[in-house]
């Protein structure tokens, strides 16, 4: 990319056995993914660990040192399998301890809806030391943010929800612009030049993706750049690729 | 687990920059965990990386020697964002070159279909030195294996008739069994007993679901073991708990 701001480098650490154990279709991944390219942050690494201390702890310094933000999925409900804030403490060396505002809310709600606050509803209110909540506005149980980490629920709807309120709090970079070609070549036909074109074009990002109808290949190429002009010059490019290896590969299929 | 045979321990490294960037939803993830764990291997982490040398060589050097067997999907394809090939050789420090077997299977493929073995298919017959081949019965073009790395497509038909060809040669664990419990309580009601229970049964791992219907919270629970007189043992305090927890919250639901 030729920006001069460039854009800010995130990971995700999405925990759960039951992600691992293929009971639960990860939803949150790709919902993240999309939301991150439109607001010009670039989801470079996404990790999936089990509802394991270590592995949590790993994961998390690992990706916290090496990227601007991190969010996290799961493991912040009741349950003795809800490990997320006792580990991510244990990764900044925080206590944990009944936020005071969380418990606050929650307490509340319970008492609202005549449902017993109980031992294990409480533990959806402890937090690191200093962590910042981030609201939910669909079951009331926080997240929280503990410097550039956020940690966020595993249920898609209030992980989404969740997520809606992070992202204005972030300094975004340059969104993404892309275009889309639909391509009715296979990807064996058009690699060759199309490699070419992305030389000439270091401004930006030419992903091809072959699509497979069970038998023959087509593909979708999509041109990427925070630069609408360097956009349009590959795609001029692109497009003349196609037209010419179609007449060139025509004859064959006639 | 009491097992005296543990289960092989697997990860998985998903390639690409369109999983990153949203344009593709992974399907990929979700079948490997299912099949797996039908199998009785272990899938113990995930990782999702850019088509990037670099970023591919580091988590699969990570991942290698940490798990018994590692699966990648992505970047086998002609184009030029299709590295995998390339970096799993620099992973391994071997070179990559011309398969002789899938450069056969290849040239006779697009010789039978009367379409040119261009320059960037080619680049498909291209793998780390001593790999063996995955068979792909779909779209000819192989996966492959190095060491106990196995490579396959992206494309999710292809991913999963490769996985189907690999994993009878694996030597699998004791398959994992599992008992699903239906639960009309919230976490919050039974996450203190329920935590309880699981103390008790430590051959067993119980798992916490929770359903969200925009109003109200209910769970599932699911017990998973080796062993199914463990299954069973738990299932039983697991449903008298859930019997217990109903009675005593039904008054204040009524």
């Amino acid at each position: 990319m030729s920006d001069t701001h460039p854009a800010p480098r995130a990971a995700m650490l999405a925990i759960g056995d039951e992600i691992l154990s293929g009971r639960t279709k990860d939803r949150n991944i790709g919902h993240l993914a999309s939301v991150l390219t439109l607001a010009g942050i670039d989801l470079k690494e996404v990790r999936i660990v089990p509802d394991e201390t270590p592995a949590i702890v790993e994961a998390l310094n690992a990706l916290r040192t090496t990227y601007d933000f991190v969010f996290t999925s799961g493991g912040i409900g009741p349950t003795h399998d809800d490990i997320t804030a006792d580990a991510i403490g244990a990764a900044f060396g925080l206590p944990v301890t009944v936020h005071r505002q969380a418990n606050e809310r929650l307490a509340a709600s319970y008492r609202s809806r005549d449902l017993p606050y109980t031992e294990a509803r409480q533990r959806m209110a402890r937090t690191p030391e200093g962590a910042s909540l981030i609201d939910n506005p669909i079951s009331v149980a926080p997240g929280f943010r503990v410097e550039n980490v956020f940690v966020m629920a595993g249920v898609p709807s209030i992980f989404a929800a969740m997520l809606d309120n992070v992202l204005p709090t972030l300094p975004s970079g340059p969104a993404i612009q892309s275009v889309a070609i639909t391509c009715p070549l296979g990807e064996g036909d058009i690699g060759g030049p199309l490699g070419e074109i992305q030389k000439r074009h270091p401004g930006t990002a030419i992903g091809s993706y072959p699509k497979f109808d069970g038998q023959r290949y087509s593909t979708e190429l999509v041109i990427r750049s925070r630069d609408p002009a360097a956009i349009e010059a590959a795609r001029v490019e692109v497009e003349a690729m196609i037209a010419t290896v179609s007449a060139a590969t025509g004859a064959a299929k006639a």
